[in-house]
């Protein structure tokens, strides 16, 4: 089959849409659509044509390096806009300068071309996810065993968000059993991936804490069957908590916020919890193992607590990589087997809004996903 | 033998002095020397004439329950004073109020009265040193397999400080090996504990490095033989601080402090580090973790750091008793023979007064031992 290279490389375009993100030393990120060669395969190796590649926050970080995703400025030349970086990003700057960095987490599409090996030929035609990155792009290169083989009859939209969202929910899950504890907190527990985690744990059996920051997110989650849910823009915010967690026993929360107080206030609602439940003490407090780890940076600034919980407790970054590195290959494997599985249901993703490629580099649209709002969540479709 | 009861009875007074806190409900503190009856064994148990006992700064939350050590008054009444309680001390308040607390975590002194066991017969006359609470007293009562046997020549002052510091030291190079670093960061290192720390690295090939806050503790520290020593008092601190976390790799940090930015500087400082050791990454820093234990809180106020050091780190309480339940009885017995078995050398302490229970109640000397400074240390000596 060695002909059907040069009569690929004739019939298809050698070039295609990817979306860049550039730093520059005067201090400016650069955002952009650009013309770059169409990748392709080594033996092993496959090419997605994408179709679907949601904006999640954890996307953020290499996009917008910090920028404020409100005061974008169109250029004059081509589909492209800049933002100023904020004072502190200088360590930031050095290490990014006029480097431009593709960007886009996970997404799916279909296998146009595929190496020689009976691996890669096995994908052709097949709609597959993947998250190794650049997946703004119109096509993407990955090898075949990085490939999510999706069930008939599901679409590159609907196979978007394999990964990041679902792995992390289920890597939650997994922690909390593998640490012992037997129920979990979560904040900004709206969100899509907050919505998937209730869903998980009604499935489960697990008592799950959502906090959130609206009345409105409250009637989300009950909606979806959230048993426990308090608002933490309430005033009666503090003894909520310290009650549900009384009732709940959880000793672990995963926290999207990262900074300011909240972190440690959960920390110390645990510890007043189990005080209240009479549980072992040392002369500092709860000798019961008081957990959190930090998996998102939704409110900037620094992390602050007051010591008040004793002298058991810990804090902590979450990574999914890590985690997935922790339990193994195998486990790994089952987790993503269980999403490509369950993905119209317990897996199952919405969208505020769809763009392509050049539309998710206006100002406006920045200004919009770089928020990061619960229901404001934007999917970018390549081939548009 | 029963009839040496009545006539020990007879003999011996039946008061002792103790030293006790207790909170009024007004929001102060009183500290009191106070008659109590003596205690009498039971059969597993054995009476100790206590002759030295350390305040560590361990001590002092029980002791003080954070009042101001500047501000106390001498009550009329016997040896008492009057301290001002923090306007956030309403919940300790509630747990505490009108309740005398005995202090004291540990001391030495000799066994003079036994309950019928052997292995409470086994230690009568012999000098001794226990952790179990109520050691400012001048006689504590004692399970005879909670007494470490000093060795023949081994004074009660020089026995007064065998598990706070010595097995503190000792778990933080058990918690190093037991989760994989190599090397130990630790601050307020001039301590009583920083030097014998110090002692025990130098002695195990262990890289340790010192962070202290004043330029004379950095030649104390070198003086018995310490490699790495970096002064936060230095504009070159944080030049200084990653240089040697290069140098030595140290992934794992011991914090005395608690409160401000340190904490969160020295986990900034190892990513900085890893990052010049060229270790393997992730999208959001360094792929090593980093790991903080802060077992003290010398520096009041609340932690505050900027989570400028990727996703793989840990902060979290260090307390000794919940690690010798991690490790187990068998561990902890070995911990403490090598503790009996180098108190002279290793595990020497110094302290810079020695006083009397009443001389340790007056608003002079509670000023002084409630600074927590290097070089202030005192021992109790009740018998005096």
């Amino acid at each position: 089959m060695w002909f059907i290279y040069p009569i690929l490389v004739l019939q298809e375009p050698t070039t295609m849409l990817q979306m860049q993100s550039t730093v520059r030393a005067d201090g400016h990120l650069e955002l952009a659509v650009v013309d770059v060669p169409q990748p392709e395969p080594g033996a092993d190796e496959v090419v997605i044509r994408v179709e679907a590649a949601p904006i999640n926050p954890s996307d953020l970080g290499l996009l917008l390096a910090g920028a404020d995703p409100t005061g974008a400025q169109a250029l004059a030349q081509g589909s492209a806009v800049r933002l100023k970086l904020p004072p502190e990003a200088t360590a930031l700057i050095a290490a990014r300068v006029d480097r431009p960095m593709p960007c886009g987490n996970e997404g799916a599409g279909v296998v146009v071309a595929a190496g020689e090996s009976e691996a890669a030929q096995a994908l052709l035609g097949k709609t597959v996810a993947t998250w190794r990155g650049a997946m703004y792009s119109q096509f993407k290169l990955s090898h075949a065993d990085q490939c999510l083989v999706l069930q008939e009859g599901t679409t590159p939209a609907e196979a978007a968000s394999c990964f990041v969202n679902p792995l992390t929910v289920l890597g939650m899950v997994g922690t909390m059993r593998l640490e012992g504890h037997t129920a979990l907190v979560h904040t900004a527990a709206a969100s899509n991936l907050g919505q998937m985690l209730q869903k998980v744990c009604t499935a489960e059996g697990i008592d799950l804490v959502n906090i959130v920051r609206r009345p409105q997110h409250v009637e989300l989650l009950r909606g979806i069957g959230a048993k426990h849910v308090v608002d933490s823009s309430l005033d009666s915010f503090w003894a909520d908590l310290v009650e549900t967690l009384t009732e709940t026993g959880a000793t672990l929360a995963f926290d999207a916020t990262g900074g300011g107080d909240l972190p440690g206030r959960i920390l110390a609602a645990m510890e007043s919890a189990q005080t209240r439940l009479g549980s072992a003490t040392t002369p500092y407090g709860s000798a019961v193992h008081k957990q959190l780890y930090i998996y998102g940076g939704l409110q900037r600034g620094p992390t602050v607590f007051d010591r008040t919980f004793g002298m058991a407790w810990g804090m902590g970054g979450w990574l999914l990589p890590i985690y997935l590195d922790r339990v193994g290959p195998e486990e790994s494997g089952r987790m993503r087997q269980r999403v490509a599985d369950e993905i119209k249901t317990t897996f199952a993703s919405s969208y505020g809004k769809k763009v392509s490629l050049t539309e998710a580099v206006t100002p406006e649209a920045i200004s919009r996903y770089g928020r990061i709002s619960t229901g404001e969540k934007y999917l970018i479709e390549p081939q548009r």
